[in-house]
């Protein structure tokens, strides 16, 4: 299964001849969206897709929110507006950044967008010229990659430990080549499940300060620690340097694309050309019913509810691999987030496993599509936050069948 | 004033520096947000900016359509969703394509996008390579001039005339080099307000098969002819050559950001590649309320009515410039859309009419932004959609006296 999209010059059928720019062969086409088509199935159980859980999703808040906008505001909520967003939202956030983070960024250093997918394209619009070096974690977030090889940068992944990137080898890299920006995920990590200790996050700071390169801290997950501790952010040790991109994907809903980009002025200056260029302005009636519900309903106790309710679908899930699969096969344990990342033997085939599991209604993620240098084929991404006890339990009974019959003769 | 960015290297307060990518010095600020700023002062007559008329949207529907996708089917509306777009919507779209303009679109071949401005940052995504040619009116859609300098093009500008783009200057062009793409606005352009003629159309189609280039329709206005006799698209004679791009901004309400592209199939695969890296998918919850309103309203009696109210206030807007304006002063007769294009005798700067008129609380639009190639310094666009009788009277009294004043000694 190649990863590249063809540079197709011809429709099949009326038998045009079409030109794309070169930057479309260097761009994957989402391996989990082709893989989500095939696991959409009501019978299969799927932990290849990286959902909220839908129960947690308070529709009957944000139906009384958007009712509100619209019958208070409503020929304004559904007007053109500003590029960088509606400011008592961008307040908001910034407001909860000092809170939860102790961090002082100011409204205008946010700019709300179309989800934090739409973060790394203006991101890579802004700082990544053709041929510039990136670094990124092995394994790195699928959307990043996807986001930016568009922007046609050669990457250099560094390889995530335990604790956090391998900075010994970030710092060899920033040696052998100007690296433009480290993007990665501190905080549970996608896919791993991965979080920065502090002492990595202060470790990487270092070498970054010192070669002048820009962190791209993708913070989607950061609100979804089980334990309710939240580690500092890297802006708290490189302000200058720090670019965050932040989701109200995973604690309100999903469908209404509201993410969010928070850059030092000089930066966020570039990404507001970049962003008007890109589509004027998110959805403002998304952003005026989202501040709405945030500003009449307790986040902080919803919130509490997801990372409950998550951890013990993690909880489940690793029980479940502990006692039900072969010894020679490991995973991680995420300290918050929606994904568990399993590493089966040496030699072992993660597709093959997702193409057997498959066969008995049970959908996986394998890993390779995460790393940017091949490799990985024996990795695999688990998400726990779209699943039942029941279909955890069910789902992986069956997968550690699968890899109970493929690799123990 | 210039159009180019600069390309910041430092950080005025912390005096950190930084390195961003050659793209963004080629990209122009919005002009037309930039005086946007300056002209939201509630005091200010404003004929700048590109707003519909906000009594023409229909709050209350919108409200009721809102409402019962999150009563019914709201957890799906807000959960994460796929990213060609909601089917039944795209089919609402080509229904409504075949029959208003003759054409058979498949739902297939058409994208659900964040407004009509992002499809044409994904087809420059998808179509331009660095240094490519690309053919666009003069002047042409600043929007357009935005989305595509990031990609880095050689713009070649093609005179509009008043019944369409100067098909021999066209021709010299597609001669002279390699033409990837020609993008104009054939319904009520923006900013002259020019409509093809059909023979025009026919001249243009002609000359794009020849030399196989791409049209990009851009048809934002299509639905707003005065008429409502509709010229046929470009498709009708390009069928294998033409990108269509429709928004729902000027018939239901721009904050909702819903716009599309319609393409043939292998440039449609390459488009949702580049969506999908963009920002996953367009506002799912939006396109769900965007389809119910559709469904239980009569959006062609709502078309009719801001129809009826676009010529009307247009018509007032030409009487004022036939009544008050010096006989130097020439403009365009549109036959739909929001603008009307006003040139002043030669010499003369519409900067400075812009400057002396916002002194007297009217604002107008320079036309020089429009102009890839400079020019145009005696140029500017009216727009009369978002404003009353009264205000067209009062502020165009003032703007003739400003030309007055300044021009006739």
């Amino acid at each position: 299964m190649s990863q590249l999209s063809a540079l197709p010059g011809k429709d099949t059928v009326t038998g045009q001849r079409y030109t794309f720019a070169p930057r479309m062969a260097k761009t994957p086409k989402s391996f989990i969206r082709e893989i989500l088509k095939v696991t959409e199935r009501p019978e299969i159980i799927s932990f290849a897709g990286g959902l909220p859980s839908p129960a947690l999703i308070d529709v009957e808040g944000i139906r009384i929110a958007s009712n509100s906008v619209l019958e208070q505001d409503g020929q304004c909520a559904l007007q053109y507006s500003t590029t960088e967003g509606y400011l008592p939202l961008r307040q908001f956030i910034a407001d909860r950044y000092k809170k939860r983070l102790g961090l002082s960024v100011s409204p205008d250093e946010i700019l709300i967008t179309n989800g934090s997918q739409q973060c790394l394209d203006l991101i890579g619009k802004v700082l990544i010229g053709t041929g510039d070096h990136i670094a990124i974690e092995r394994p790195g977030y699928l959307g990043a990659i996807q986001a930016f090889s568009l922007y046609e940068p050669e990457f250099h992944p560094v390889p995530l430990m335990n604790d956090g990137p391998d900075t010994a080898s970030l710092d060899e890299t920033c040696h052998s080549c100007p690296v433009r920006l480290f993007y990665g995920v501190p905080n549970s990590q996608n896919p791993s499940g991965i979080t920065y200790s502090e002492k990595r996050r202060k470790e990487l700071a270092a070498i970054l300060r010192n070669q002048g390169v820009l962190f791209v801290e993708d913070d989607a997950y950061g609100e979804l620690n089980f334990s309710g501790n939240s580690l500092p952010s890297m802006r708290t040790f490189l302000p200058h340097q720090t670019i965050i991109t932040g989701s109200f994907s995973k604690i309100l809903a999903p469908g209404m694309r509201m993410g969010w980009v928070a850059a030092p002025p000089a930066i966020m200056e570039q990404l507001v050309v970049a962003k008007q260029a890109s589509d004027l302005h998110s959805n403002y009636l998304s952003q005026r019913i989202a501040y709405e519900y945030l500003l009449h309903n307790d986040i902080d106790s919803h919130i509490r509810k997801i990372r409950a309710a998550y951890q013990h679908q993690c909880d489940v899930m690793i029980r479940m691999l502990r006692e039900e699969f072969p010894e020679t096969v490991s995973w991680t344990h995420p300290l918050g987030g929606m994904f568990i990342w399993v590493t089966l033997p040496e030699g072992c085939s993660s597709m093959e496993v997702f193409e057997q599991a498959l066969k008995e209604n049970v959908a996986v993620l394998p890993g390779m599509p995460f790393y940017v240098d091949g490799g990985g084929t024996h990795t695999m991404r688990l998400n726990f936050s779209n699943s039942t006890d029941d279909t955890i339990i069910t789902g992986m009974g069956r997968l550690a069948g699968v890899i109970r019959r493929m690799y123990i003769p």
